[in-house]
């Protein structure tokens, strides 16, 4: 039996999602508990990984079992054992040929900014520029990311090699609170949305025009791009099949 | 000259605010700061104690120095040295006889349950109750509330010989994405607040009816109460002179 796993959790005390030894990762514990609960060693296959102090509402694994316990059942084994920075909000049955990773059709991000007064409540989920934004010129560059190009100028600087073409179809502004930044797209490369995001605080800031956007992408090179955004304001809010 | 500071504080790595030795607590970090900045030991004197894992939007405090720094330094410099947990929003000078706990009018507390699912970001913020509450019920045994009395059956066991008259006056209640109850009075004696949002909560869960209120106050034993409602979902929101 193939299951799906959808869970959130609060990156703050984590060294990213993806196992690594002798550091605390999402996957470490998940994998720890469930081999527990089902009596035998069960490695999960997630949707990607997150960074260090990267955020999830909704992260996805697999993991295959033969196990006959209810998945209900699974489900609050994993609540009850889980320290309380990672909750499984939800557990059901996939086809054997679905894949976590594999059968993404999408992905979405979203980054929290306080542009207003330094919140000492927020300064792990909302990354605290406590500068005032122009919006409006960061929409005009967002429009430069939408459709398919290579984001070479947006990846980590030692990725190589790789294939950097990646589809992205929206970039939304949502100002409450705070402002939300919410980028769809076919997949990320690796500090994609965090380059994605610093950019577009350069232009916000004035810093530089929309037109930089487009520059940025054309030069193919990571070199140019502007600063990395903080990891405390991202979040893997869903991942499509 | 006397100043009153205005500070908010996340009381999740604070054994409370309190100066206590060999502790972290929020007095210690800033008389610390505060100290080094004026060049000579400097106390300061708050509007009241808030415990361990206690939150604050709007604490004060004052404190006496004949430096002549100018103020808006003063402040700039305690933020530059304090750590992201505290947060020192204001600065003003006060008359001598200016007191920071003895001329308070009143003060305002809030308290932020959420009656949905367990959510991982507000785990040290909000008190997880995730069950549903009859509102209308608790607003009806709050009423018993408002006014002078005796608060023995809301006070810490321990607590004795202190006179324990306090006046309530106003408990609102509002729900967004959390259910916030705002609690304002003339003075509170030590876990007040959350023994109060513990019995609203049993009031809440149909466990108790609103009478209960009235009931405790009247046999002025704390043995009755129910249980103190979690110290993450308090916030000392007010001080009012």
């Amino acid at each position: 039996m193939r299951y799906l796993i959808t869970f959130s959790y609060d990156g703050s005390n984590f060294s990213g999602y993806q196992k690594q030894n002798e550091k605390r990762t999402v996957q470490n514990e998940i994998e720890n508990k469930l081999s527990k609960i089902l009596n035998k060693e069960t490695k999960i296959s997630g949707s990607g990984r997150t960074d260090s102090k990267v955020h999830a509402l909704n992260q996805k694994a697999h993991f295959d079992t033969s196990n006959k316990m209810p998945k209900e059942k699974i489900m609050y084994a994993l609540n009850k054992l889980l320290e309380r920075d990672i909750y499984i909000k939800n557990i059901e049955t996939v086809e054997e040929n679905f894949h976590a990773r594999l059968s993404i059709k999408k992905k979405t991000y979203q980054y929290l900014i306080n542009t207003k007064e330094y919140n000492v409540f927020q300064r792990n989920y909302v990354y605290q520029l406590n500068q005032n934004l122009n919006i409006e010129k960061m929409k005009d560059g967002a429009l430069y990311l939408i459709g398919e190009h290579d984001f070479t100028s947006f990846s980590k600087t030692d990725l190589t090699k790789e294939d950097m073409i990646r589809t992205i179809y929206e970039v939304a502004f949502e100002e409450k609170e705070n402002l939300t930044i919410t980028i769809t797209g076919n997949g990320f490369l690796r500090y994609m949305v965090r380059n994605i995001v610093g950019a577009l605080i350069d232009i916000g800031l004035e810093k530089e025009k929309p037109i930089y956007i487009k520059e940025l992408l054309n030069k193919k090179d990571r070199r140019f791009g502007s600063k990395t955004a903080s990891p405390v304001g991202l979040y893997l809010k869903d991942v499509n099949y």
